[in-house]
């Protein structure tokens, strides 16, 4: 059997290949189906649903790139590390992380004024989040701060986004329903579940100097399974809980919608 | 580390390269949402939502355009700027200045006499605007005239501009709530600050002569920057102004689309 790839073995080369396409399939698949099935929520969900098909449509624009960036890369006799672009997925998370905090504050329905003054605090801070942790991962110079650095002061955010999500948002989930409210912990446990993946990887990633075939598909693959369920699991729970509180304000919706 | 481009260094390029993919995804996917959101608002305020995501698609092509001809005319060890065609850039807001104009007038749903008025000196002093800019920037010598006197003479319109949508228009804003009042200041924020960054880039790029690359990654990333906040920004703002009036004009439309 021939080399795929100069630099990664066969098994690695299709391991990241497949992953790749794995979530090219995903996200373009899970973006069509909740575009189509918004009208299957009542209005007042409809935006919540909208904002989580856009996340998957954005992040597949993005696998599509890192597909392709990969191929260029390390296909063939002569590959190139290099020319692997990292930069794809922190545009991507830079767009999508943020809006996923929109989709959950958004599903909740909650009065106006509370969502707006929720979202002017995780907003900011998802952007902060995940624009100061770029530098730390592309071990780029700037003031030759030091990449662990920048982790911790990307943690910041991320532990205020988790003090708004699980103290704050918990409050108001007094006035939701039981089954509701047991879709929401799924939901931030899906978040902090995945959401985790991300720091792990970038530790691991911190010392290594030069390329390691191992490391680099250890991220790839990381980074690929808890992107698909951080936005295509994160996203059709939105729709069920969409789903589950049109019925539960509309007696009319539910008889249409579902047998009891 | 492999050199990715032979005129720009690695973080040069990867910047550019990020930025304009960053312009990809932010035009397609904001256009996307625009487009299928438009009936979350009244028919009324439909065309000016309808509008705003014809400018980002508009802007989407340009970009993929841009994106090509960067990797063109940069990538590899054979590069050469010129190939690098700053057309797209005005064609682009040749077209979408004169519409971001447009959007902003029909979201206020104003009587159909005065909209037409309005519109009927904002849309050709756009387009003016524009046209006068690109000699100047792409620095051609049309009957010797310097860039600076280009320059000078796209100022004009962009005053008049000013003018209309400060002074006028303010004048047709106290009969808005005070919601749509703070949203509409923020709108014309956001224009000022961003359409503020073209006269800065171009003063800057005006006595170059030859290629500097940092003066080229700064323009390429203030254009980009400047381009997704006065486009994407802009005509979220412009949605939500349009759900904000949707809802004070129609009870039964804020009930349906809001908890309180």
């Amino acid at each position: 059997m021939n080399s795929l790839s100069s630099i990664l073995d066969n098994n690695q080369f299709n391991l990241v290949y497949n992953i790749l396409s794995l979530g090219i399939a995903s996200m373009v698949f899970t973006s069509i189906f909740l575009f189509v099935a918004r009208e299957r929520v009542a209005p007042r969900y409809r935006m919540a649903v909208m904002i989580s098909g856009t996340v998957t449509a954005i992040a597949a624009y993005h696998y599509f790139r890192m597909f392709d960036s990969f191929n260029h890369a390390f296909a063939g006799a002569e590959g190139n590390p290099d020319l692997y672009n990292v930069g794809y997925r922190y545009v991507d998370w830079f767009l999508t992380v943020p809006l996923l905090l929109v989709e959950t504050v958004a599903v909740l329905a909650l009065a106006r004024a509370a969502q707006r003054s929720m979202l002017n605090r995780l907003v900011p801070a998802a952007a902060a989040m995940i624009a100061l942790g770029y530098p730390g991962d592309a071990k780029l110079d700037i003031f030759g701060i030091a990449p662990s650095v920048w982790g911790l002061l990307s943690t910041l955010p991320f532990l205020y986004i988790l003090y708004v999500l699980f103290i704050e948002l918990g409050k108001s989930l007094e006035r939701q329903s039981a089954e509701v409210r047991k879709k929401i912990s799924t939901l931030r446990l899906v978040l902090l579940a995945t959401w985790g993946v991300y720091p792990i990887s970038f530790i691991f990633n911190m010392n290594s100097t030069g390329f390691d075939p191992a490391g680099f598909v250890a991220r790839e693959v990381g980074y690929s399974i808890a992107d698909i369920l951080a936005k295509c699991l994160f996203g059709l729970i939105i729709f069920s809980i969409a789903r589950i509180k049109s019925a539960e304000d509309d007696a009319e919706f539910a008889k249409n919608e579902f047998r009891d």
